[in-house]
């Protein structure tokens, strides 16, 4: 099977127009199928405090109402989207950007109100690929933003990682997949306070001891979780590093392994 | 050869939710390729308005300086093309949201500084429809936002009635392309003040006598050369008129003959 590249970038990319530009040159040069998947960085809170939209938080968690939903849908898909869409074109790199809506490739559902209302929030249900492999062979790379759609009409946010490891695992029966989460350290590190510690191989019984003593710290957590949902579903390969660890060979990052 | 129909909608369409909603579920019954486009609406006025961001005018004529490229790329690229293709989808239409630099599809130059500098806008310069067949083939409807790119890498603010006529010349040697442009109007009208007034065929011989007439308003001038441009470049059709012309045959509005 062909391999496809799944790239996963945040707000340390995003928030930093050198090293976007950077990030997007080297990207566009991968000569294989691939898809890029951005989060959406701190333009989204900017924008939410000049419009004077109050963010909402509950227990620590980020709430999506209405106004915060338009914001995201602006920033995430309107600004930050296009912008990286054109500059990929600047790169002779022909993208599509996406949202879970486009295609209707990313289907969700409302999160449930149990003890807190998230508001507009998703969670993953079906993933089409479909139109999204006719663009791949026609040499098209797909950009997503943060955003699906429940199928009546309503755009939901969700998690970027989320995203890019359903999308993986929605490819695993076409491509041999390959997954990178991109961050600003070289990987899931022993010690947090030393950028050399990173741990190059998690499985999941060192995950298991990894937890138990306490070394994961608590950020880290969904995108692992999200890291074995899919090496478990047929993800051919999953890490978590520095972008140049998607183009360099030499670089050190974390590999998950089944 | 088979129809595709291009309709083009603007602010009475997109700021009104009703009439909005209304008109998606009509046009999603159309069961021939299409292609939606769609301008901005008050939507940007607002956002500009919230977050303090002046709309410069010179002369008349807005200016586009990058404060008002990011909250137009962030509203028609992001809250209305986005909002628009999930209620497509929650009507069965399978929309992909869509500016210029999306597939490479419409590249603009910069408009020259003459006497006034108009910032960010971009005049067409190439339409490219390859990957837009590949998609209206696999039963896919495009939404265009009034945004192309330089394929440098800047987005540009492009008219949609522009974006709309281009398309249906670079469509016309591969469909019986037909051209709607919708607004509040049952037409042309030959008195302003008279709806019941429309002028139901335009020809460039009829056209020269309602310009020396003063018949034709300052506003309805670009619309009109838009149509006089596409009909005189192999586009089969162009119609203005209320959006209901696109769906009932019974309907009175203005053709542009050439």
């Amino acid at each position: 099977m062909e391999v496809l590249k799944i790239v996963k970038i945040g707000g340390n990319i995003i928030d930093d127009e050198v090293a976007l530009d950077n990030f997007l040159s080297e990207f566009s040069k991968l000569t294989c199928p691939k898809i890029l998947v951005h989060g959406g960085g701190k333009t989204a809170t900017k924008v939410s405090a000049k419009m004077q939209v109050e963010v909402k938080m509950i227990e620590g968690r980020r709430i999506t109402d209405r106004d915060n939903l338009d914001i995201i849908t602006m920033v995430y898909a309107g600004k930050i989207n296009k912008t990286v869409v054109a500059k990929l074109q600047a790169n002779k790199c022909n993208a599509i950007g996406f949202t879970g809506a486009d295609g209707n490739s990313i289907v969700s559902e409302k999160r449930k109100v149990t003890v807190i209302d998230y508001g507009f929030v998703g969670d993953i249900s079906e993933v089409n690929t479909e139109i999204l492999q006719l663009l791949l062979k026609s040499n098209i790379t797909p950009v997503f933003s943060a955003l699906t759609h429940d199928g009546q009409g309503q755009l939901l946010n969700t998690n970027a990682d989320t995203i890019a490891s359903e999308l993986a695992i929605g490819f695993a029966s076409h491509f041999e997949t390959e997954l990178y989460y991109c961050f600003e350290k070289k990987g899931v590190l022993k010690n947090i306070n030393n950028d050399a510690s990173v741990i190059e191989v998690i499985n999941p019984k060192s995950y298991i001891s990894l937890l138990a003593d306490n070394v994961i710290s608590d950020g880290m957590l969904p995108k692992l979780n999200n890291c074995f949902h899919a090496i478990s579903h047929k993800v051919h390969k999953v890490c978590i590093g520095k972008p140049e660890m998607v183009f360099n060979s030499e670089e050190i990052f974390t590999t998950i392994q089944a």
